[in-house]
């Protein structure tokens, strides 16, 4: 590998079979507006509106049709009801499209004789480069260059360009425009669609969702400056023909813009593409490179001695990066990143569970707009917790934009419960990260109010029991639908009903009430067995069936839930993902380090990993634990999710929740950082991979900018900001001054 | 009320917020068909094509389309696919409609003057017949009369008379014919409908349903030499108009066959009609009504002393007759008795519970076709258990005619088990209630053993545990989805498998499976709490959450689920509906009476009774421990469900389990019955009601036919079979010889 090679996701030669999950891992983006990396002249027999119904089956077992690539344009928080589903994010009409003809054979990769093909995605720049050699039936060779990129810098805009260079004298044909034929999920969204050629080089489409949105979008074209037209009911294109001689370079530029009727400024795309016209292709482009140099630097985690690695991590901070969307605090990211609609553009608590860390750690004012996301949304909340007969807010397991719940399958909606609770962690992870406490008082205290109010209600009491329970509860392991004292879920409730007793005066409650939700806070069960040594998942754990892995899990390579039936799955010790260790790895210093041994080894056998948020939490807590062979397994699990191309990968999006887990392993992981919620001065407990031989990484810590260096030998903090800093490495802590490094001898 | 009012029941005046229910109340059939008690000349603004889209939500707190009146025209075993909803009983077009114009005014009961309207169904000769007076805009009066029946002589044909008397001379005409544009649950499951004239006077329509089934309709009508004809696409009608003077009596005919591609025997409705064309309405009628006179005289139950326990009894047991089909083991009897179709026409444990004892002890020829529905649905029972990765066989929560599995709620679907269990029990009780052991030895076997290897898969094993446990089950009681060793199921299991241990020889099993399925029988927990005296619903139930009805079921006269969520249902100590209860009604020698108190005074304060299959097993329970006011009370409660019109009762369709259980409350509550399930002897412990004075029923006991008459101080049994008779009232027991009566004394 070269340097660049670990700036690079390379596809080469094209295969179909890969072309959905490479589809996926190429998606562009400027938070704003996000598009699949399809391919500009498509495929051939790959409809893209087909209609079917998606029904409420469970997500993690369901099949999608299965099309060799599937396009997706979205713009976050634009969403529409299905009939079945809910609200979802809708897949916006596709204005990628440019197809090539020569001596009128369409250009078609798959069918074709296609040599020196290569697509690249340069995470550097956020820009898709595909090359390619295609020789006609006719025997005429043709270079191909296709490029493009949402624009960081205009992120209304995508631009793109074609150059073309035969070998042999040829007649080239461009055709581009607008598809609004797309459904999202096989249903239509689009109440109205108007499709239109605009100027004389340019196609508009607009569109009206079902909930009576706009959408807008127009594209213009370059390269020629005679362009007809091609209408039909739902698509609008432009095409040009002209003869091109050997050796000669013709180039095609396509310029769109988009624009939607929730834009926070107004905005309207001919203005937009105007204000752009004068620049050229290079100088948006260097413009775009620019915002993303930036981004990068105070980012990029930079590993010496494995260049995969490098490379993996490179690969979900460009998506975390890609995904969020700046100073919008009216939607999140959702659990595909904006790379697919298999989730339905929802919210789920990988928002502040699995997101949100990258962000506070790397850029505090990305952070915010997540946190202020669960704000906004308070009143669906509180609709929610209605809903469901309760006082106070509830948030949703699946959550609109504006927090009303979603989830069309009951089991998760109805008591996977500790979204709730994560919110207030999220809250208040925040609050101590960005030294914000100002937050918890200010805008966030109706929140902390509202969900502890929730708790209150929602407690159960017991015949015989001296205080409360959680009863009827999924934990993270979703195998477990409905369970007694969930560990993970009553941790994480006495923690939001504490922070609400501390910080809830300023969101309206009484001193009787935050007496009441500190008493509460305190008597919450964590349930143990074996003489306490052993922390319960659920009451219920040790009286489970025994999974008979041995018998029933023939198949390794495929998840568990794939070869057995759900009901055996809800009545059997076998966990989807980390549920305990999802707490220790939360709060390490609540446990012994007896008691997470103990938990490590009673439920990692259990554990099918079934779920993609699984290898990162157990990453992290191995390397707590010394157990150096099973982090780094967990890792190399982990860091593969979106680049195993070969099973799918990132077809159906980006699972960024995991490209956060990706993060946390190197920082919380294998530097052994604590956070701000575990610790209040800088910390790190390096365990560093034996196969690395530097680990270097920016963050900032309490608005304050720090470089760490961590090798096998020593750990090097640079504070970069203008306070001393106090940081410590295991137990010796020092203090930093402005602008100085400090080095600790380290020997793992 | 008169003797004859006992056997009527009786709409008086039309009052349309209750026609729905009267709609449902008032259902013919033969078995073969049936037919809605919809009025001849409909409403207006009430279509009956609405099309709309049934999720698969919870049935029981799911609110149907409120329109005034539902037609429904059902023959048992047509199936369609819905989308969402899995396999449904399809809706067939409405053919019972006639409509009178007097000098162009249409008859609309609900807006026009009527007066002395009553509509009665005559359950003695299942005979409905309507009659009113009719005051036109213009001033003019005429009498109407309307008569129908669906013959039980011939089960394709239905009959209906109209009488038209005016006191006026005026202008009468008649529209009449089929029509097709009908819906199943909003969904349309006719892919093709074609609608003729034929002949001078009829009309036909031919439609093919989405599963490929043709359904053909004639009808023919008499009192016009005249009859015009108007098609619509999924409609044809006649029509005829002539002068009638004032106290002149026109009479209208109209009889219509149907006829379908499943039919055993093949069948033309042409045909059908042309055979009964020389019969009068009256021949006709006088075979039918024949037929209805035999089918009472062994199965009344007389009730001396309570006419309108009398008339609810009546009502039960008609349904019960009605929607049996006779001699078609393909189908058996959905929820709603096939005057409905909010539960799909499916079949559900009910069949072996609920309906199968009245036909055991009244007709076990009739309760033959039941269980055989059993044997020849073994494949779709084979193929659900290969679908959930078991060998053997599994029955279906809601079944489809084939046996597949159609309940499209997975918490149902998955884990309400003991079904499979309940079938079994169902074939025995057969073969000992019918003296016929050979059943299981023979046809039955089969299921024995393949429903045994189910369980034997099913069964789960924990640590630390000598036995097996059955995890993840749902008892009779739904209120709680997922629990551990549920008594009610463990003890059907142990019994299923003992009788595969015993007649599986003959089903294909050997020695090892033989002994392992009695191993299993007899190793299967029932828990107990407090030092053994509580018999625990299933393990969890101590632990659940105190279900504070005080504070959340505000509304006594609504349900509790209607108040609260689901998930608090799912986490509470709240019944739906008897479970352990339900067991002891069906092996009370099993436990103590003190067992069967404690359980007693320790479940009810719990049990909401949502369900409307738990007042009756209560009722029988309760006359057993001899708490007289309470057995009466929930008698009171189970002989209103379908009756009392003010809350809808009937109108999605009779609530044919509870049917059944209105006469087992009679039959094993007050009169004592113990079924040949739990005695070998007919023994009665009567508990008569202190309302009743004489207690009068037929029954077979193991092929012999029995007349019991109870009253507050003796017993009769009468023999009326060819031999020897042993029977006894609670310990003591004699011999009745044939054609006898023995006469207890007996004080209550």
């Amino acid at each position: 590998m070269t340097p660049e090679d670990t700036w690079t996701i390379v596809e080469a030669p094209f295969r179909p079979a890969l072309a959905r999950a490479y589809e996926g891992l190429f998606t562009l983006g400027s938070g704003y507006l996000h598009v699949r990396g399809s391919l500009e002249e498509h495929l051939s027999d790959c409809p893209q509106n087909l209609q079917y119904t998606r029904l409420p089956a469970n997500v993690t077992s369901e099949r999608f049709p299965e099309t060799k690539v599937k396009w997706g344009t979205y713009v976050p928080g634009v969403f529409g009801r299905h009939p079945l589903l809910n609200l979802e994010m809708i897949n916006l009409p596709h204005f990628i499209g440019i197809v090539p003809f020569v001596d009128d054979e369409r250009l078609d990769v798959e069918r074709g004789e296609v040599s020196d093909y290569s697509r690249r995605l340069r995470l550097r720049d956020a820009t898709l480069v595909r090359t390619l050699h295609w020789r006609t039936q006719a025997g005429k060779t043709v270079e191909l260059r296709f490029e493009r990129f949402v624009s960081a810098d205009r992120p209304h805009l995508c631009v793109q360009r074609l150059v073309v260079t035969p070998h042999d004298d040829i007649r080239l044909a461009i055709q581009s425009g607008i598809d609004a034929d797309v459904r999202t999920n096989g249903h239509d969204h689009f109440t109205s669609v108007s499709c239109q050629p605009i100027a004389v080089d340019g196609v508009r489409c607009r569109i009206l969702t079902d909930l009576g949105e706009t959408v807008e979008i127009v594209s213009h074209l370059r390269g020629s400056t005679d362009w007809s037209v091609a209408e039909s009911e739902r698509a609008v294109g432009r095409a040009t023909a002209r003869p091109v001689s050997a050796g000669e370079s013709v180039i095609f530029e396509k310029r769109t813009a988009v624009c939607t009727g929730r834009d926070l400024e107004a905005s309207d795309p001919t203005a937009l593409l105007q204000s752009a016209s004068r620049a050229t292709y290079d100088e948006l482009h260097e413009a775009h490179a620019a915002v993303w140099r930036r981004r990068w630097s105070g980012c990029d985690v930079v590993i010496e001695g494995d260049d995969p690695s490098q490379l993996a991590v490179r690969v979900a901070v460009y998506h975390l990066l890609r995904a969020h969307v700046p100073n919008d605090p009216r939607v999140a990211i959702d659990p595909k990143g904006y790379a697919g609609d298999a989730y339905w553009g929802r919210f789920f608590w990988d928002t502040e569970m699995f997101l949100l860390p990258f962000f506070l750690y790397t850029d505090p004012d990305r952070a915010r707009t997540l946190v202020d996301f669960r704000v906004q949304s308070l009143a669906g909340a509180r609709a929610n917790a209605r809903r469901y007969g309760y006082a106070g807010a509830r948030y949703a397991w699946e959550s609109a934009p504006d927090g009303s719940e979603c989830c069309p399958n009951w089991q998760y909606a109805d008591h996977e419960v500790h979204v709730t609770a994560d919110v207030v962690y999220g809250l208040v992870h925040y609050a101590r990260a960005a030294d914000n406490e100002n937050y918890l008082r200010g805008p966030a205290a109706e929140v902390l109010v509202e969900t502890a109010r929730y708790w209150m209600q929602r407690l159960d009491w017991r015949d015989g029991d001296s205080g409360p329970s959680l009863l009827g509860v999924m934990g993270p392991d979703e195998y477990m639908p409905i369970s007694s004292n969930n560990s993970f879920t009553n941790a994480l409730v006495a923690f939001a009903l504490r922070a609400a007793a501390e910080y809830g005066a300023a969101g309206g409650a009484d001193q009787a009430e935050l007496a009441a939700f500190a008493q509460a806070a305190a008597s919450l069960p964590l349930p143990r067995a074996d003489d306490d040594a052993l922390v319960l998942q659920c009451e219920e754990f040790p009286r489970l069936a025994d999974p008979s892995f041995d018998r029933l899990w023939r198949n390794r390579s495929r998840s568990f839930a794939s070869q057995v039936s759900q009901e055996r799955l809800y009545r059997s010790k076998c966990l989807k993902q980390a549920d305990v260790i999802m707490l220790m790895m939360l709060d390490p210093d609540r446990f012994s380090e007896e008691e997470a041994k103990r938990a490590w080894t009673y439920y990692l056998p259990y554990t099918t990993h079934d779920s993609s948020l699984s290898a990162g939490v157990h990453a992290i807590v191995a390397a707590r634990l010394g157990r150096d062979q099973e982090a780094w397994d967990f890792w190399q699990r982990g860091k593969a999710v979106d680049l195993d191309i070969d099973h799918g990968g990132a077809a159906e999006g980006i699972h960024i929740a995991n490209a956060g887990a990706v993060w946390q392993m190197i920082i919380f992981g294998f530097a052994g950082m604590r956070t701000a919620m575990q610790a209040d001065t800088l910390t790190l407990h390096p365990r560093l991979p034996a196969a690395w031989r530097r680990l270097t990484f920016p963050i900032v810590w309490k608005r304050t900018p720090v470089q760490i260096s961590v090798t096998h030998t020593e750990v090097r903090i640079a504070n970069r900001g203008a306070a001393p800093l106090a940081a410590g490495v295991v137990d010796e802590v020092r203090t930093i001054v402005p602008q100085e490094e400090e080095v600790w001898a380290h020997r793992r």
